[in-house]
């Protein structure tokens, strides 16, 4: 985890979710990009998460990402109260294995959006690829590492490729 | 409606709600219980939304209802903010016909319940006759109204069923 | 378990959702609220449930909490029975993974309202938090327990936050 | 609608539901089958549903079919209270068009079974189609015109086809 | 298993379904009903299937059931070739959890029904007390079983009510 | 309609189908392909169904489509007795808008494929041109429509940008 | 339509689109950033769209956002060809109104994230007000935009609150 | 694997899903079909996936196979950029457990088509015998091995019959 000051505030509505948010915090380290990790619920713990969106923009954060299960209000919550970007991660801690969450983080209403990612681990990677891509605008080493990424991708997908057609034809 | 002090306070996320959680105040005139109806949004408006909540309890409101349609976090957000019961009405005003509205209301994580009623106008009125319910523990003439409610839903069977025989038998 | 007068009904289908519906028990227990449950299934022992419904009231109780799997009809016939506010909680024990239990005990039609809360253990936690606010109404030392209890559940966050900014600074 | 003993009860819970039930009453007709139709609801009226169901055996019923929309417990609930079969029509009357009550009349738990047919008219249409072959087993001139109704089936398909020929052909 | 002669046909596509098709064996021999259970596919087999379901009458069966997954045509494709009253049980086996092979088994087109049951081992016991119910029409013995099969249910509940009162009073 | 004789068979259901399965005649038009369309139903005339299936192959039929809503088993039980291709089309006609046609269509048990198209008109469509890309293989002239109605469809959006950019900037 | 050099590109899949997708030109308009609208399809035109989205960058886009319906898989396509940022809305113009067209949106696999706003017009709404969020990191009179967006939304409310109470209480 | 020229392209879009799509080639080996199998997505290599497909009818390719899961675009990008038949197999390795896979490749718009099979392995082997009987209406060979392969699954269900027979009267 970068010393930096973080440019990008991760919240999770409750500690059971850290092994799936911390994947976001493994792509944003790939990506050279600092960012914080808070637990604080939408529901449990309101006039916290009040306090911490509020005064994310000032602390210099420039994305925002929340991920939540169940009734995933966490970053609608958070899309309320900032004018900073938002990010939603839905994750299938419930019986409904996350339609429940993606639901409830993505049919945003009108006005106020939240850019939301595919369920689960998936998305909590993504949710790190979106935040970088969005910073990258702005900050040019982030771009470098974005487009590195990109390639590296292709090449992963090349080398496992030909791995595999080495195996088929033994 | 009622001229008295409220016992009920019903929030709805936006204005086009209106047909829909009049509903809820038509049940509550029938049953004897004051209520209040106001327009505000747990996302584009939540500093007035988070206001109201919390001024509730000192107002003498009981018992909350919210109404909201899409990712509807309204119901949540008020129970986040007040130790008063909440019921929300899931409203079906996106593509996905109440769906989303009804999982984003009903999903909430342990700690925070939303009492759920059904998707729309049927279950805005069903809003109005479960507030009354609770109410009707502590208010004796709420209790009366609610008991001849019950009642009279089973004679008005009766007479539908009547009538159909009348008219089956023609 | 308390050993006074029970102010809440715990009602389930069948003795397999016992690990589920305990949840509420103890939620409850936290609450001070006093409780009972019973065996007694819509389908399987109508008779029984009924009986059980109509004397809940002269019994001193004042809320009703009903939880079942499958086309979960347990909270609408209690519902239908009883002019006491009814909690139902949908569990997931059918391949549907409680899609089933959350349509059949929310979707009630207009005049009978069942106040249903999220599927599963998380569920009956809400269900035994619900019945405490409705009874903290009326009940003054309940209504202190259940402001404690929301208070417990930020600081618990809070809490949580600190010990892991604590183990991510290591 | 024939003046005969009725073998069959149908029974609805609504009558904004009699446009889809006296399908049911037209298929009857066409198989001889005498049938008698009645409001009632396992929500709003549970005792006179329970007085009729209890006392259809008595009377000469042989098999019950019920038709509700929402979360239709009314095929469940004469299904705990007869051991008659029992068929259940789901119908599309709220919001979710009619998967609500499907599953609310299908996912009975083990031991009550309803026999459950499809949504709406075509489902009501084939209520009575299931009541005529289940008494058919016993009543020989209703085997007689089930076995009828299916020969006439397959020759409407095929008249069909030849005036599609006829047309495309032109 | 009865060594009388069969009167409900089970049909099964896969003999990997044997562990749930089963159970509607084993209730059928508590209701003391005779019956066989075959392996044939409407896909892989539909010859054989055909010959089956033709042959079935004359062989004294007086109901089918079919069991079967995915897009499970079973037992539409046993109505269509049988008068008899024709059950169908949704298997479980693919990976959308048995919605599929609901949908397939119960959305069957006016004309020609299938009495659906529930998903998996509950709809499998299920199958067979309906078919008891319908033969029980018929055959006074069999009433007799399903009688007693229904009282033994309420006494079960009483039982497990009991014995729970006792364990929760220790 | 090509007077030739046809390669591509298409079954509907039900007459009501038509104006969905002309699409697909209409696209095969375009391509070159002669076909043939008929009435005949899995379930209401299974022999008339089995009889033109098991005749098509003699009869120079080298791809069968078959469209159907509700629980679509046409297109599986064609399949069943071919070993010619099979086009599945899910016709949105029931209540659930061609979800039970779509997972009645798809879902096939390993060993019966049915090459599943989109639901509805759409589907009807890529049924014919997914009828043609498979003739296409060994008919030469069908395969350089195919190539042109692909340039085509890439040049008809090229030419709706244009309007659109005439359109914006005016 | 701003003459500037636009800052967004939006492609839509189908001109039957436009009128959704004209939402977010209209909320880019109010929030003062330059963009541009295009029809290119994923599945029809798939070398323009390659050609386009592989330009953007350099033409001086920062944003894309992509709206299509069904198996919605332009903003997909645009995120395989492109390190910005793409924004995704999902169109109801199938039978399955949306739910298709949100989920090929939005499950995206680790590694290339699309932006997934809500379905339909209130999605194309909101990825006009994400895209302004986004580029307002950089552009400050875009921030000052939004800002006052945010603002006037929570001032839309109360004024329509004020008017609500103006009402009821005539 | 055959060493032949490979007549079936088989794509998928992560080495993860080998174990899935290798089931469509073991039923192609048996059917006498030579094909390849490549990795390549069309998210994170889309060039590389490009310029295979388009290499694809040269080499001698004459049926498309791709597998994918979540948002899986593979083989509406395939189809895109081929005019031969492509086959798409959903894998369920979300969270949603296919249905995401599955809407994402069936529900393609009018003009490009994709012949979906069902989720999973039981969908990838569905693959390899769509594909061969494809090749079956211009390659003999393949023709006499569909032909067998057919005629063998039903005597596989005979023989499972008979089995089970022994096992119940035993």
């Amino acid at each position: 985890m970068a010393k930096e000051k973080p440019l990008v505030g991760i919240l999770m509505g409750s500690d059971s979710d850290r092994a799936v948010m911390e994947e976001t915090g493994k792509i944003l380290d790939k990506l050279g990009v600092p960012w914080e990790l808070r637990v604080s619920s939408a529901h449990r713990s309101p006039d916290k998460t009040l306090a911490y969106v509020k005064g994310a923009d000032k602390r210099g954060i420039e994305v925002m990402i929340a991920g939540a299960g169940w009734a995933a209000h966490l970053a609608g919550a958070v899309a309320a109260a900032t004018h900073l970007p938002v990010i939603g991660v839905p994750i299938d801690s419930s019986a409904l294995q996350g339609l429940d969450a993606l639901l409830s983080t993505v049919q945003m209403p009108p006005g106020v959006p939240v850019a939301t990612v595919s369920i689960g681990k998936g998305g909590a990677r993504n949710a790190g690829v979106l935040a970088a891509q969005i910073l990258a605008l702005k900050h040019p080493q982030i771009r470098r590492k974005v487009l590195q990424f990109k390639k590296k991708m292709a090449q992963e997908i090349e080398r496992k490729d030909q791995a595999l057609q080495k195996d088929l034809n033994k």
